[in-house]
């Protein structure tokens, strides 16, 4: 039983299928071809506009080319003191933006709100050229910590930012879930609410290596065909990316696969709370739930084979995450074994 | 009959069932689980030594974090006049250096030799401090156009290297068919001649999406795995990303492959050269012919749905690419037209 | 009566004479003249070891060159919530460095300790190569709200760091003042406890604009003179920079004019402690007074031309600060306008 | 005799007085004291144009900070293949734009035309994104050969520029002496030409260390005084700075100094010229004169204790320079030893 993390998940084999269909022939180069067409058709599809896409294989590459293109050397970008960028994408935004800064925002179980970034901002501009100028936020949806921003909150953030001249980027590494969660179309939150350039991520949700930016804001005038070249991000066989993105749009495959990610991780949830020493952490709305577990239950949940992550330096909180190819076997054992497991 | 690059060929279908076999479980991420150490040992095999891996996804990401960790940001990079690390990359080893030079060096049929680089070496260092700071020479092997070092070239380069304290990276971008040319192993034209890091190409010669640094020289000791997290190129799932290495190695399927495309090219070469307004520009060592074609046979053989790439900026040099997935046919049809072409 | 700020005031005479006097002849450029050179020793006989100089025009310069040395692009530098190199010079560390995180740590009145540090460290490491590497500590020697660290101080820190791999930074913007409240020499809080590398500071105590980085850590074998050149900040005619440090050192002006400066610090804050109403906020060590005023009693101040700031952000916590130019009457102006002042 | 440089040359004796005058009282900091702001009046007046200033210690510094706000990190910056941002400056264009590339551009005498810069641009675009973004083109006025662009030849340059969409960046390191030789006024050769950006170089022409950035295009809306401050070229104590350019333009006293020094340097030439052995390589328009001299005749020069320095790289080709503080003995004693110097 392994809840360690969805990006331990397999892949879709539909999309395995897919590229041995795809794979009779050569193909033009550099995302110049038909398969990749049909992927960009199919996420303004799926966004209801007309966008920008590009295709990376990681979120730390889709975070950060992003952001290289709203925020100047010189510039900061404002987002959660959790967020996935500041912490564990080894200083990747402030390499691709040429040393720009990020400005940890104090949350609430993960989200920022308008209070929070305006108390911070409140303190920059008094050192005035001394300082670095505040460019964009971002915003990671669902939060890191599994909870989810609904579109009015975005809404509220994103005024704020227009009136302070500052973009929206939305980190979307666990997009579907939100949606899922939401019961929301993906443009509900995202261009309807003022985002401006979305990392969308497929990996954790069924997909090898394909995260794709997705820019929705047109004066966004960058060159970012060639920050994703000049970073090694742009794939010769392009095709055997954006295939992916294809059969996980097909049938509403992302959706579903969330959804079952999602119900899981319920599932979890209350197994974990039928034992009253332990204490769920943060809201579950998405596919992760953070539990404070005493040491003694979580070593006779190991026995038992199930892993989990502890989380970052804290003595007894736990991380587990569900996924797409979670089975109910594993939900229906893992209960088995927290109603058995003494205390 | 697409002649254009190698770089739009299909993939080892054996490649492809793999991924379908490995994809019946979650695996720990991030390179830590067993497929991609599996890997890592084929490749210590492979090159017969012990050596430190890194799976990327591009040339330009494997060369460009390969050369950020020989060369200091105030450093020079030493090249060939035509490297695809000067001209192709768009700007990346200067992104991912923070700033490094890359100093071309006149090439003869795309080979620098030890003459070129002592003489350009002789016009550094006279302004001292006001000019970077030589630090590595890259080679490419097989070369950008289409010929090939030998061991005793290398190791004459090599040998001058360490005499001015120059690392020695190799862009193996088409590596197998270079090995192929020489009937050499990997060893003799890498470590045992002196190469201290390679940038091994698969993509071009089989696999979808999978370029190995190897790392040979123990002496480098830079956090590899921190520049190559912080530029987005470790997948969570990298075992997708492995298993190709482990299909393209067994069976010796990659020197199969490069030694079908090298001959292939040898055909088109006799073919183009029935011609006598044709002229063989460069000697055809691997997969790649380089000719100069009137325009009014270029014309014809456009007609007749034979694709090539003109040569950049040249009036009638073109380039004709074979790849593993060429076939008989193709070749015998080319031939075919050629003898019917009329001048 | 400014107290704004000492990089406001004027400079000694002396070093305008003596430029006077050098400046009949040319003489070799970039630092390779004989008054640089003799500058360099008497920087040498001054912290009583054998030390590597450059000289820069400003703080920032010196902290970011220095800084950039020993933290790779990945690397984090740790140093105080209130540190200059964090919240005042527009992102210059992560511009040199090519991308390293400033790591802020929780300081009390400005100072950082190791419990403090260790706290911070302990949250590394846990996210692997997935979060940059802590490389340095920066210490500000007088901090930023006027508070010195004592020799025992640094030396428990630089054992710490010396157990984890960090090189220690200092920044010694107003490193004199800091050298007089300790009574000590500067050997004392520099390389005799574990300091490898210092930005001292004589712009803000008498010169005009020269900030030198000195290199006592052997280990430290980087090309310092080419990351000056390359941030443009090697003057061609250095001798008018380092004639400021000859004249600086000589006849220990720069001593006396802290002294003179720490001394009427201390009459500022006696002066404003006479009302009941104000509150000294952090220990005066050097030359800076932070004070919390109440508004109206600020107002009358500013009506009476004492200009002094507002700390960033708050209501009513300014600060004052002395210089080697302040006057005696200037002292005693202001302590006749706080008897008077009512509440 | 020092022929150098005219970078070892003394300073105006009435900028170290001015600098005494000003030295009585404290005043703001950062350069928005009265000083500064009477120096940039004073250059929006010798250009006849409202104008942008910055004031640097470099001209590396100056060109560097203009070009990284003219040239994205992905860009390329056309300049002459003698230019001293490509040979002299150890990569600061480079780190300063965060990896744009320089594409050298041949060259007559220093200096280049449009045919080169057409020829060379032919040869962008054909890898598209895989190459850099021609952004910029840098001129250096006069050029590191000692010859002088004619209004007319910058005119016909950057009518090219604007219509590829390139800016004009102008290194003005001996622009005074250009001026002087094409008896025209400042903006002639600059705004009224097409150039928006100028690094103005006072330091070789009677400054301490000042150079000033001007900006002539108001579409550059890049946050200048940000980057300046990053790079550590922000002087707290600015008016030391602004100051000498205020006595710079004070009674031309620019014009004349680089009179005196390009007369002399004709002189130089002169002497030279009635040695038969002795060949002068370019004309010269400025101060500088470069003259092919065999050994056997250097030698005698050094032993009569002429200095001036050998040409990079070559056998016999010499540089000396003349400077404002030249003196007529040293060019009448020139003249006297090249008339008893023995072939």
């Amino acid at each position: 039983m392994n809840f360690q993390s969805d990006n331990q998940s397999s892949i879709f084999p539909e999309i395995i299928k897919y590229l041995e269909e795809i794979n009779l022939n050569s193909a033009p180069a550099y995302g110049t071809d038909k398969i990749t067409m049909q992927a960009n058709e199919m996420l303004s599809e799926l966004f209801k506009i007309d966008l920008k896409v590009m295709y990376v294989s990681s979120g730390t590459a889709a975070n950060s080319i992003a952001l290289s293109a709203i925020c100047p050397p010189y510039g900061g970008i404002l987002c959660s003191d959790t967020a996935h960028i500041g912490g564990d994408e080894c200083g990747a935004p402030e390499f691709f933006t040429g040393g720009a800064k990020l400005i940890p925002i104090p949350s609430n179980n993960g989200l920022i709100n308008e209070e929070n970034l305006v108390n911070m901002l409140n303190n920059y501009g008094l050192h005035g050229i001394h300082e670095i100028l505040p460019s964009a936020i971002s915003l990671t949806q669902a939060s890191e910590l599994g909870t989810v921003y609904n579109p009015d909150n975005i809404r509220k953030i994103s005024n704020f930012a227009k009136k302070h001249n500052l973009y929206i980027h939305m980190d979307g590494a666990r997009f579907s879930n939100a949606c899922c969660f939401l019961k929301c179309e993906p443009a509900d939150i995202t261009w309807k609410s003022g985002v401006d350039i979305l990392s969308l991520g497929t990996t954790k949700n069924g997909t090898m290596s394909c995260e794709a930016i997705l820019i929705f804001n047109k004066d966004i005038k960058e060159d970012f065909e060639r920050r994703q070249k000049r970073a090694g991000h742009l794939w010769s066989k392009n095709r055997y990316m954006s295939a992916q993105i294809i059969k996980w749009i097909e049938n509403e495959r992302w959706i579903k696969a969330a959804q079952k990610a999602n119900n899981y991780a319920l599932s979890i949830k209350n197994s974990l709370s039928k034992n009253k020493n332990i204490i769920i952490e943060y809201p579950v709305d998405i596919n992760m739930v953070f539990a404070r577990i005493p040491i003694a239950i979580q070593d006779k949940l190991k026995i038992k084979n199930v892993s989990f992550n502890p989380w970052y330096g804290s003595n007894n909180l736990t991380r587990f995450v569900t996924s797409w190819d979670t089975t109910s076997t594993e939900i229906k054992n893992f209960d088995d074994i927290m109603i058995n497991v003494e205390n």
